[in-house]
């Protein structure tokens, strides 16, 4: 019996997952809770540590060497704490603490979400093998992490990597943010949906207004469904080739929602980048989807508290 | 008498620097030759033969154990190659083989400028005692280099940090690098005077119409030579929030004939950045002029093959 596991916590706005994770990937353990995200803080904190104690009732938690947290943000890895967007009770909430506290004094490492999806895309999906690597969820908002030199880079504060608030247009829309011109305000969902709608598109007898439906339409031949498309692409293409171009990387991962558009985002895209990635050291760069599916989130909180892991990923890595 | 200095070469369009520096960043003994920038590649190679051969003619090249190089990009550090875009005769030069063979065969280590004068700032400028940095040069072009977790990163072909040509503007004006509203097509000493004349600015009875003379325009109150500057400073301060935003940094050092302007530039750039970086990782940014004036390609490349300057910069970091 050796500590060869660990717990993992995946914290969204909409559910609280949680897992015992061993060192190759495999969810041997798995618990999921609504998020009450409406709640306040303790209230929100008393089903963490009832997914939490529902991981303590398994025989194997006693192989369990420490806890890896994925959360939304933004979160303060240096600080132990968490203010999910989403989650209006938890602002600055020492989570870390809490956990250690529920979980008998364990380790704990806490993570943002989006570089906890990379961690699991280094360790077990697109981006396995390479070095240098953008991670990135594109859904109802834009997230990312990266990988640098074979290993995952969440810089000081867990939050590296977030691609969907950097300014591609600088005299651009207001986004929630208070910045301009964010890959989030024009690549999202939401915003590919509205886009949409503005420019003249409008949903089918089943009124479903969402990104797929755009994303249906676009696959259709609906020029004013694909144009929606093609101008998220653009920013998504100049988000990632200024990635690129800042810390070199070799290949860019997408996952999330709309990345399940498919061809209507990923045709777009790999043609914006053509003209976004100029450089002789940024040209050749992969664009790929996601592999870890809706088990990143754990998975990638299991990569980022596990030595093991990253330390293989690093040793086998090529790009 | 130990092995205790470097060869330090620093290869611009203009000109070939060579010194040698000690671990403490003392240079001591420096020599230069005019970059023959138009002529064949072998030329420009005995221009930086001659430069090797002056060094190696001081008794302390004895004591001399490596070579950096800091030159003008891009570079391919891993190739050991450099295709300088003011230096025609060179494309995919193999430039670290030729000055290895002109040294008896020393380990050279080859870094484009952005990296080098970064490295500088690290180990003995504005950006010393930071574990996490951008440092810029706004001159003729724009260019820049990271550091991240307390050590340089140049990337695996040592062109990591070109902030120059990151897209601040997705449909703005094509830049001669393919893409479209880079930073260094809005904040470029050139592009900063080539605005304020569009915009209706005058030079002064010297016929000056570098941005030094639109600086001291908008220094003694000329408002169309003040706004190409604030254009200028939003396009930097969108480019160093996205860097921030992508990478965690705490501090954005800025350097070149451009960041002579001082508060011309500094003040709007502050003002930018309040407006583009808005996550709560990034809003504590710090900006500060560079120090290692026209020393820094020379120290660049001394720190970029020191483990010593480097390891103690490391050591030292608080940011």
């Amino acid at each position: 019996m050796h500590n060869d596991l660990v717990a993992a916590l995946d914290i969204g706005g909409t559910k609280i997952a949680g897992a015992l994770v061993d060192g190759s990937g495999r969810i041997l353990v798995r618990v999921q809770r609504p998020t009450p995200a409406r709640e306040d803080g303790e209230t929100v904190m008393r089903a963490v540590e009832t997914v939490l104690g529902e991981l303590r009732g398994s025989p194997l938690w006693l192989r369990v060497s420490a806890v890896g947290i994925g959360s939304a943000g933004p979160v303060d890895a240096s600080a132990g704490t968490v203010s999910p967007v989403n989650v209006p009770g938890w602002r600055g909430y020492p989570l870390v603490d809490r956990v250690r506290a529920a979980t008998g004094g364990l380790p704990v490492e806490l993570v943002g979400d989006g570089v906890a999806m990379t961690a699991a895309e280094h360790w077990q999906g697109a981006a396995r093998g390479y070095d240098n690597a953008l991670c990135m969820v594109v859904s109802t908002g834009v997230g990312g992490g990266l990988v640098l030199g074979g290993r995952l880079h969440p810089g000081p504060t867990g939050n590296a990597g977030h691609i969907g608030h950097i300014s591609v247009d600088l005299d651009g829309d207001l986004c929630p943010c208070g910045a301009r011109g964010c890959v989030e305000r024009i690549a999202s969902g939401p915003n590919i949906a509205r886009r949409a709608l503005e420019d003249g598109w409008r949903p089918g007898g089943d009124g479903d207004t969402t990104a797929a439906a755009v994303a249906a339409a676009a696959a259709a031949g609906d020029p004013v469904a694909a144009a929606s498309f093609e101008r998220a692409a653009q920013a998504l293409a100049a988000g990632i080739a200024a990635t690129a171009t800042l810390v070199e990387i070799r290949i860019a991962v997408i996952g999330g929602g709309v990345a399940g558009a498919g061809e209507v985002l990923f045709a777009p895209l790999r043609r914006a980048l053509h003209d976004y990635a100029r450089l002789s050291f940024v040209r050749d760069l992969a664009v790929a989807p996601a592999l870890t599916g809706t088990d990143a989130g754990l998975l990638g909180a299991a990569a980022a508290v596990s030595p093991g892991p990253r330390g293989a990923a690093a040793a086998t890595a090529a790009g």
